[in-house]
């Protein structure tokens, strides 16, 4: 086994999801994830934890709601589904971590399950998702070739992408990330500028007094569930202006290129994109909220060099800065207050390496992709 | 998808666990069964089930138990295992159905755990066995190359096999064991002989008076809990006279080849075996009820054509016999009385094709594997 599968589980197990002796660990495993799945048992069984372990096969849950699509006569709705499917509940319910070993041999697996099939199980396992989430979860992939052709990329060439960003000190990056989240848990306005003679300028301004900043060290200990993670991120409101976001994504299986947003009173008024403009309209029209920001996150794991069309790598990437409509995290709001609530949350990612400007109240925090914190800081 | 992958799923869930609407049903599914793992998804789906997927990884549970001895000073006992594993009691005692896949990539997988590790893990998770063993659960197999293997067959070949003895009219079959059934209920005493120039003779006799067969027709409305099965079983006890088993069969990894058993008292008093005799006398040894009989089966899936070196299959061969030392199933007693106990349950076979009679108070029932109901029966 390559010794950095190893050093893979060690970090999920150790320094992501703290686990300890007597822990009840349940963990998913994608289909041609088995290798980081072994790696992952040996390092519970080392540290005197109780192992579960799921198959998260994306092609048994399409074979399990095209089922449920020839089951039942036309369009499937919530209540085909059972409402309390009672093995998921009972197994996060008495589960102290979940970890999510994601990979899989085709990353379109579920593309021919019809959408309102897929919005109602969604709905119907809302318990199961809640109870997942109050357990320390952490979600992680295992290079796969299916990862590797949807980032673009040979086999071998993304095994070290992936490693590059995974096998990183984590401690020290979470020192330095606590700089920035010091800025934003001061700041009352955050204002992101890029000009660029080749794409549509970026100029808006958000609020994010009385939020919280999370240092997400992809660390449940840092309220952090992504490994990799390195991005500090805060639930900004009343947003006004525009914002241009150059790097690519898929949304819903489409290709989404080059969004342009407007907005006004912390409302998207106005939006265009390149390609991928319908999926990005279905997003926008879900409900009240998918209008308005439920993030502002900053990248900064300059262990991920380059974009790769996954969203848990895209948006940590370093010298990027992504904003995401739709739903805000708990963890950045005050105690009992709640953010911004929408069923959707959906990241857009700008690369500020070059010929932007972030300001916290006025103040240049990130010039060109470097923190004023950094050498080289020009304010 | 090969047609039969999905009969062999409908088989699974209509006829062998009974699945209904809203039930909660568990599916483990090992390396290599993916594809019977989403018909199984497809047909739950279609019956408007709950399905939760396990990964039944031998190569998982292996690095786990390597990972525990590592974790552990010296020697590891039941106490260096949680006693309460609180996800895996908790997921079985809300299943109704439990549905394991087997299969894998190596029949010997976990072939270097210590047989102590492996003795107090099972030990440790009695009551998740238990709670397991309380649901509808049915256990099969999907054709792997590694079961091709084992059986020394090429792997499309090992396919029509297995295919042969799962795809069955179990209706039928379950009618024809009845009057199998019928006789060992009604019976008080059976005596098996054979006699082969080739082999030492079996006379053995012994007691069934007041035990209950079970009809083992692969569904759990029969108490039958294989897939395929296609035996009648009971529980026997005051055992007399020697028994040959010339079927060889694998017991903890060693092959062990042409069993001898004497039985006085109703005890093994003497054994032998041309090989692996070491492993059936670690057998024997385990405690008091292993040298006792458990188990008399009458093998009656004609679909089941050779020995493939998996009891699953063996055992339920048509004109064979089997007899297990070690624990009784409850099924089999009468109700609130216990039968044999013990911490094994080991099957052996002899085939009773040939110059071979199986007599129930005194009355022949099956001649050179000839039941007294079928044709060229000649008592």
């Amino acid at each position: 086994m390559d010794e950095r599968v190893r050093e893979h589980a060690e970090v999920l197990v150790d320094w992501s999801a703290r686990v300890e002796a007597g822990d009840d660990v349940v963990v998913s495993v994608a289909e041609d994830t088995h290798e980081l799945g072994v790696a992952v048992a040996a390092a519970l069984g080392e540290r005197g934890a109780n192992v579960t372990t799921l198959y998260g096969s994306d092609e048994l849950s399409r074979a399990y709601l095209k089922g449920v699509e020839a089951g039942t006569d036309g369009d499937v709705d919530v209540d085909d589904f059972d409402s309390d499917p009672a093995v998921d509940r009972a197994l996060f319910e008495a589960a102290d971590a979940y970890l999510q070993i994601g990979g899989g041999r085709n990353t379109t697996a579920t593309a021919d399950v019809d959408r309102p099939t897929r919005q109602a199980y969604a709905k119907a396992r809302q318990g199961v998702r809640e109870a997942r989430m109050d357990t320390d979860w952490v979600s992680t992939v295992h290079p796969t070739r299916s990862l590797a052709q949807q980032a673009g990329m040979a086999y071998e060439e993304y095994e070290n992408f992936v490693y590059d960003a995974v096998l990183r000190d984590w401690e020290a990056l979470a020192e330095e990330m606590a700089q920035m989240k010091e800025v934003l848990d001061a700041g009352e306005e955050v204002r992101i500028v890029t000009e660029r003679d080749d794409a549509p300028d970026t100029d808006v301004t958000m609020s994010i007094a009385g939020r919280t900043a999370v240092n997400s060290a992809a660390s449940v200990a840092y309220d952090s569930h992504n490994l990799p993670s390195g991005e500090v991120f805060t639930a900004p409101y009343d947003t006004e202006g525009e914002v241009f976001f150059d790097v690519p994504m898929t949304i819903e299986a489409t290709r989404v290129r080059n969004v342009h947003l407007t907005f006004e009173d912390g409302e998207v008024v106005d939006f265009a994109a390149e390609s991928g403009e319908e999926a990005l309209a279905d997003v926008l029209d879900t409900d009240e909220g998918a209008r308005r920001l439920g993030e502002l996150g900053i990248g900064m794991n300059r262990g991920i060099d380059r974009f790769t069309d996954s969203i848990l790598f895209d948006e940590k990437m370093g010298d990027t800065v992504h904003l995401a409509v739709g739903r805000a995290y708990d963890a950045c709001l005050p105690e009992g207050e709640s953010g911004n609530d929408s069923a959707v949350h959906v990241d857009m990612i700008t690369d500020v390496s070059a010929d932007s400007r972030m300001e916290v109240d006025g103040e240049v925090v990130q010039r060109n992709g470097t923190f004023r914190w950094e050498d080289g800081f020009e304010a």
